[in-house]
């Protein structure tokens, strides 16, 4: 072979993160492009010309996601790699943006090089991943793999009014392509990790084997309010005391089960609030998390029964509804080990690892193999202005990237 | 003698009750009669105006304590019956009223009978009890036994801008009267209890035999914001699973000290306070209280110990401060002894029993024997609108109290 090895121009990629950072920027740091607001329109925009520049077949479907072709010596199911670039309010340049701008350097990289795949390649960005101001989150790439319906997507309200239909057609973001077209051959997605992991163990790559499964709890507990001075302690229906129960339990709940289960109460609200006057209603949220179906199951059993149980003592009403809950994905065995072959190959130092966030990836597992790769988080910090990532592991993220899908887009079939 | 005995006249202390329930009154129930505002201005006066149609000699001070003096056979320190007129925001319309309609309505059946007491007689109203817009509450008891001089009182904000010297200014409440004359003999306050204790028991009257010591202790625990999917447990901050763990520990301390030992968390706040959010921050307030002193101190001490222990534990950092603090008061024995053997003696159901709630009476018991009488709350519920005493229990009280009246304002020296 006469031609070039493709390769990762690091100063490139990092510039065009840059740049598609001052879309929305916000003072003193940080982004917000929120899902189809103007700034979301401009962001993309600009990625779809950045597509066109570097030969790519552009496509728009009704529900927004964009998707670039760069075809290959044959045709067929492109390998696609992809992430979103819609921003939450407060959001740093890389989560998402990340994906989509190393997947078109890794298409600039082999153009550089005169080289085509012989699989076509895609790089896609996907509708409101953050679901910041649509629920549900993920909601383009679950369209894409026909998990939610277009009708059901495009009637959604957002936070502050209009609809996803609405908002598509004002900011001519509704593309004529079809639904879930192209067939996708492989998924793969490049991230932040969004976490501490890789950055407090001093690693360069995670090598992504699935997504943990969420299950969002919101309690209503409610009791009698009475004047703290005035009322004995077995006359109390005191909802802040088993709302705080419930807290100190999801807790003992994570370190009895071990392994990978998480638990969080993030947020509690009481009324009336008042330093002596006993609560009347505590509102609550439990966020667990585990890659092990059963196990996270297992977490659900045991903080229900255990609020149903402290709320009867504590002769309160409980009830419960579910905010959210996806079951845990694993991500194509094969794939995960190419990843780290691959990453292996290039010296980087690694550790295979699950996702604590939901990603887009997790969708289109449902349709074929996918999988992700991850670089760190300075601090663990994402959703956050202050989110970072150092301009090395950008750089070393992509070059896996770029392995990874040659592998897969030059596979024999 | 000749004279008829004086007995209370349950219809016009009712009606007058209604009358001054009018004052200030909110739609669909209840009263808010702040204190200093136009509200509290128009119940001064119209209880004024009672005062001077009994024959009472009127004092206004320099805090806007209002005082009714029915001279009796010899001149010297008074009897002294009262409570407060102001309100919370949604108040009922027993609460400190009833306890000065009730003083003026002995005064009435004394005047029916055309008898006078041995010593005077007093009926008073305290500036400001509630401490709904200045604080501390009891203020105006405070500074008439010169607990806070009248300085500072005056010159206390209120949450909506003006100063208390502002408003008694502005509302025409400030008199010339010394502040903390007359002294007084002896001081009886009738009032609601405010809690559930006699109406669960069914019981007519609670013979008073003292405050409550109160402690409320607000904490600032400080952690860090972390994404709940991505940051393991062993790496977490977590404020508000301490501020749920010292919630607990309250209850528990309660219950392991017994006795007349209360704990309550009635405030919790966390930040960012967000499903998926570690919060970053959690402010909560514990409400304390005690009728006994070293145990209410044990209390203290042993929360403090386990927040700080907690808050070690997982990382955070643990500020509090003291939002209240009174020692418990004992009222004085003969006097208590006194209130028990009258209402004894009418053969109403009763029990000894503490005040949970601060009242004006722990104030003038650092200048002269006092003590409190109470009479059911419907299901306990106080500052709240729904406040309600049955008639009878209403009645019922202010015949203990003439009883207790007569029989200090008539005892030989």
């Amino acid at each position: 072979m006469s031609q070039p090895a493709p390769h990762i121009d690091g100063a490139r990629l990092l510039a065009r993160l840059q740049t598609l950072g001052t879309i929305g920027a916000l003072d003193g740091g940080g982004v917000c492009r929120l899902a189809l607001t103007d700034a979301d329109a401009a962001g993309r925009a600009w990625t779809l010309d950045r597509m066109r520049e570097l030969g790519m077949r552009v496509s728009v479907d009704a529900i927004g996601n964009g998707i670039g072709i760069y075809p290959g010596e044959t045709d067929g199911p492109p390998v696609m790699m992809g992430s979103h670039i819609d921003t939450v309010r407060t959001g740093g340049l890389y989560d998402g943006n990340y994906g989509v701008m190393a997947g078109l350097e890794v298409v600039a990289a082999l153009r550089d090089a005169g080289r085509r795949t012989r699989r076509p390649l895609a790089v896609a960005f996907f509708t409101n991943e953050e679901g910041a101001r649509f629920q549900p989150d993920m909601m383009g790439s679950l369209v894409y793999v026909g998990g939610l319906p277009l009708a059901t997507a495009l009637a959604t309200r957002a936070i502050d009014g209009p609809t996803v239909g609405d908002e598509l057609a004002r900011i001519g973001a509704h593309g004529s392509a079809p639904v879930g077209a192209p067939v996708v051959d492989r998924y793969v997605e490049l991230h932040i990790e969004q976490g501490p992991v890789l950055d407090r163990l001093g690693l360069q790559i995670g090598v992504v084997e699935g997504v943990q499964g969420i299950s969002w709890t919101e309690f209503t507990l409610t009791g009698t309010s009475n004047h703290a001075g005035t009322t004995p302690m077995d006359l109390r229906h005191d909802a802040g005391l088993v709302a705080a129960r419930i807290a100190v339990q999801a807790r003992e709940i994570a370190l009895r089960l071990g392994g990978r289960q998480l638990a969080t109460v993030g947020a509690i609200e009481l009324k009336p609030n008042l330093v002596n006057v006993i609560a009347a209603q505590a509102v609550l949220t439990v966020d667990l998390r585990n890659t092990d179906a059963a196990a996270l199951a297992e977490a659900e059993r045991a903080l229900f029964a255990f609020a149903d149980r402290a709320a009867q003592a504590e002769g309160l009403r409980c009830e419960r509804r579910s905010l959210a809950r996806f079951e845990p994905v694993a991500f194509d065995a094969a794939l995960v080990d190419l990843i780290e072959a691959q990453t292996r190959a290039l010296g980087f130092s690694h550790r295979r690892m699950p996702s604590g966030a939901g990603h887009d990836a997790q969708m289109l597992a449902r349709v074929c193999p996918a999988a992700m790769i991850f670089v760190p988080s300075v601090g663990g910090l994402s959703h956050n202005v202050r989110e970072h990532t150092h301009p090395d592991d950008l750089v070393h993220g992509a070059e896996v990237l770029l392995q990874v899908v040659l592998q897969l887009a030059d596979r024999p079939e």
